[in-house]
């Protein structure tokens, strides 16, 4: 067996390269928690016997029901380079997809937040495969959660070093459920491998570039696809982290982003609007030393790319990527000769989803199974192949038949287009894009274009049934605070970009628009909200 | 089976989205070939068709004996995407070496420069495996091998669209010998995951960095240690790359990095010297499009780094690596505590082999075992593990049994020192550095210092036998044209850094200094020629 690409490879760089490098928490109190590299791998080391003593063996699942935090980054560790598996748990679920994951993925203890307990206690009786409860503290707050401990006294007194086992590289690490965007969470064991690569990869320089002189802040939740890998692209390199826990608040972000240096952090679009509006009204807040924002999960407007770059000295990256796949598949950084263009007409290319990153195949695939010509117009759908891409979901068998193509590549449900210069532009998911007369609408395009009116705070665009059309276009609008916007403006907004055949039928105002559990438009719920079906003129 | 890691993949991301990027070879006849990744790959197809008319089966190995050039560089991938393994011959062994690497290689078909093929001719009838010899040109010249037939001749009329096989991540792409520095060289068999890694690693940050903005020129050659990965990693990143073919002169290199925008060159010390007294003569010529120049092989001393970044702006990285690493192994880059010092002071790190990258696991054992300190001064041998060094010598059983430490580290041969910040030094080889009374004398130390003398173009030093301390040091130096040196500014000028018992006894002023196969100092030869006692006064 040849030298295996395992997680403790990447925990032992940074202890043996960085042992000083700083791990800082912000933690639920307001306090700031601070310990180096040398110290999370005493711990991390106390940990893994802990899970001995624990009773776990190998292949086992630990359920971790958490904010973004220290202890949760020891638990990155701990159990992968033990041998066992994390389950990186979405606590914002509705309780019964909550309830699915766990179950799904087995987990035999679970790690919990004293400020999740609620969560983890209101669907306790359904958990069967849990045999006890961590509380991620130094002592057991009131519960009715047992057989139960805090996560102090669970390490106290282990030693702190503990010897590896040697793990195939393509064993699992962890586990991480699909957002349930588009119905029940999907399981997605990661193996050792597939983490390895992807850290490695983050650090590329035609990548995220994430290197030792960065400090990172991952909005993102450490369960939404496994932090999107920064927790350990970052350990692989010994960057200084930054977690916030509880407070993704824009000011907290922005402060902490100002305080600790941070160069790079990534989430979905909705936090980086809110933190547009927060520094709009706190120009003194400034979050200039970000290098780079990378965005993603669902598409970022180009409004907002120009906004951070022309305002706040802070530029947005696309990227696009799945649980499924680890996730980072594309990203929109310049190449050269997009680089080489008038700074507005690179806008175009970085509003997109962006170029595969070293190591991903993409293609885009028509209706006949042909490549969709690289045009930048005709769409189809997105697939993807990489080592570190899901082989197949947890428990869905016949979700697998349908999911992969026969050379391997993931049918990502994403339809996309790809232009001259290779870059992909994921523009709908199959399920949202809008099938009228036969020809498709984006519903991510138009809403690119409506968040781009002044006066707009959010908007998204959803189907409704067309007795002639099949479907047509509904817009469901925010107004910004204060302001106010009818029919009539947005569409005279939206045509001076589209057909009018794409200008959508309906324009709802509505005060919000729901979210799912990371953050992204629910349309599904807004699809049963708007249940009408429109009349042919 | 999952995703394999294979070369296939790496050029298959160049032509998809690099594919109007150049390939420039400068020729031997002053010409330049210019082509792009999309015309390089419908050769490299019918280069695989080609190979199969030739009957080359799966694993079969094929010699190249050929400078830096476009027709060498489809050979990197004709081959290896298709299932057999480029044997990259070193031409500048002597002969009884040189028929050695082939014959241990088995190749059945050697491709060879018209400008070598004397070399070939002159040890053909002992080559025993070979079978047939193509000459890498549109013509067969004079000659006596045979069958032969020429390049073009053999691409010509197959098609474009050669389907590459599935290759598992393990088999073998390619082979190439060691230096024969210190005796027979040695064979090492390249995986595909090996070459894949690798490539993926020199575009991190924290490596060499090397993105598709680049323009890279690799002097190295290729037959050494896989010309340093850089045609691969090049491809990976859809880099432009430069060929100098037989032009390894200082002022063609200087003009190509200046007239095709070379941003990342590497080559061995000698190579970087040599452009240094051309570049003082013609203070017209400007190589400041480089980023960085990568040297290793044997050590640059500091003198020459800080020489080109300030007389040159063409900051120079030390790596180390050895053949049997594909070869990248450490580089002296700045880390964040590193570059913030004075930058005189960041000299001293820049001087040293470096960091290991990421990927790249190290440690210096010394004689019972034990790590040494991390004192920047203790002597140990340098042992490394990474799943890009290789696990074996070809046809070795022996040394294999040596060569490797139980838990799979392997032994380098190379003493080193690591100081606090994680940077190796590499001081000496095993069999070169000096044992007097017991206690070790870096060769390399002494020569880096003596370089910086204004007075001294070339320096190096080697062990002689002494009655009393086992052995001492004794200097071989070149003068500078029109210069004169004595042992007496010398001994002068090594004590302001040297405490007394390092200064060499003795000091031989000598024309020239032997190099080897690869350009470094031939030391096995230096010490047959000063085969002395020195005698205890
Ligand atoms: N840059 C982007 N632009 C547009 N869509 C994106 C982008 N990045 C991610 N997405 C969307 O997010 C999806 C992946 O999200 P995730 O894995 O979090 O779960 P989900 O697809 O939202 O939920 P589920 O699969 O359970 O329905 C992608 O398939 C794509 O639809
Ligand atoms: N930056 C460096 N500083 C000092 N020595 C170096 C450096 N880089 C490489 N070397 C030397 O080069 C060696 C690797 O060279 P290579 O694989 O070309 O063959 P060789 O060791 O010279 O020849 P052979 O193994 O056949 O004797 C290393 O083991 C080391 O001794
Ligand atoms: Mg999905
Ligand atoms: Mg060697």
């Amino acid at each position: 067996m040849g030298v295996q690409l395992t997680l403790d490879k990447v925990l032992e760089r940074a202890v043996d390269l960085f042992p000083d490098r700083e791990l800082v928490t912000k933690l639920p109190d307001g306090s700031v928690h601070r310990y180096t590299y040398g110290d999370a791998y005493d711990r991390i080391n106390q940990l893994a016997s802990a899970l001995d003593d624990l009773g776990l063996d190998r292949g086992d699942r630990v359920g971790v029901v958490a904010t973004n935090h220290y202890r949760h980054y020891e638990l990155y560790f701990g159990p992968a380079c033990s041998g066992r598996s994390i389950h990186m748990c979405n606590m914002r679920l509705p309780d019964h997809h909550f309830v699915h994951t766990i179950d799904d993925a087995e987990d035999r203890v679970i790690f919990v937040d004293p400020g999740l307990i609620e969560k983890v206690e209101a669907n306790a009786d359904d958990l069967d495969t849990v045999e006890q409860y961590v509380v991620l503290d130094d002592e057991v707050p009131e519960t009715d959660l047992e057989p139960v401990t805090d996560y102090e006294s669970l390490l106290s007194g282990q030693p702190t070093d503990y010897e590896w086992p040697e793990i195939d590289e393509d064993a699992e690490y962890g586990m991480c459920h699909t957002s349930g965007t588009t119905g029940l969470p999907k399981g997605v064991a990661y193996s050792h491998r597939a983490m390895y690569l992807h850290s490695i990869m983050g650090g590329h320089v035609d990548a995220n570039g994430i290197g030792e002189r960065d400090t990172i802040l991952p909005v993102v939740p450490m369960f939404h696809a496994n932090g999107w890998g920064l927790p350990y692209g970052a350990t692989l390199v010994g960057a200084k982290q930054v977690f916030p826990s509880v407070h993704t608040d824009p000011e907290t972000i922005a402060r902490l982003i100002d305080e600790e240096g941070v160069t790079f952090s990534a989430a979905v679009p909705t936090i980086w609007l809110e933190m547009a509006e927060f520094l709009d009204e706190n120009p003194e807040v400034d979050i200039s030393n970000i290098d780079r924002l990378t965005v993603g999960g669902s598409a970022p407007p180009e409004s907002l790319i120009r906004k951070y770059d022309e305002e706040y000295d802070a530029p947005i990256l696309q990227g696009w990527g799945m649980t499924e796949t680890s996730p980072l598949g594309t990203l929109s950084t310049l190449r050269k000769e997009t680089a080489a263009l008038p700074s507005d007409e690179q806008y175009e290319y970085r509003a997109k989803a962006g170029i595969p990153v070293p190591g991903m195949q993409t293609r885009v695939i028509d209706d006949d199974g042909e490549e969709v010509p690289a045009d930048g117009e005709t769409m189809g759908e997105l697939q993807v192949r990489s080592p570190w891409v899901t082989d197949g979901y947890h428990n869905r068998p016949e979700e697998n038949e349908q999911a992969f193509t026969d050379d391997g590549y993931l049918r990502t449900g994403d339809i996309a287009t790809r232009d001259e210069m290779g870059y992909i532009d994921v523009v709908d998911r199959d399920r949202d894009v809008i099938k009228s007369g036969g020809e498709w609408i984006s519903s991510v395009q138009l809403e690119n274009e409506l968040i781009g009116h002044e006066a707009v705070s959010e908007a998204t665009v959803i189907a409704v049934d067309h007795e002639r059309w099949q479907e047509r276009p509904m817009a469901v609008v925010v107004p910004r605070d204060g302001a106010t916007v009818d029919a009539d403006d947005l569409e005279a907004h939206l045509a001076e970009t589209f057909p009018s055949w794409w200008l959508p039928d309906v324009y709802e105002i509505v005060d919000e628009i729901p979210k799912t559990s990371t953050g992204k438009f629910d349309k599904k719920t807004l699809r049963d909200q708007f249940d009408v079906v429109l009349e042919a003129e």
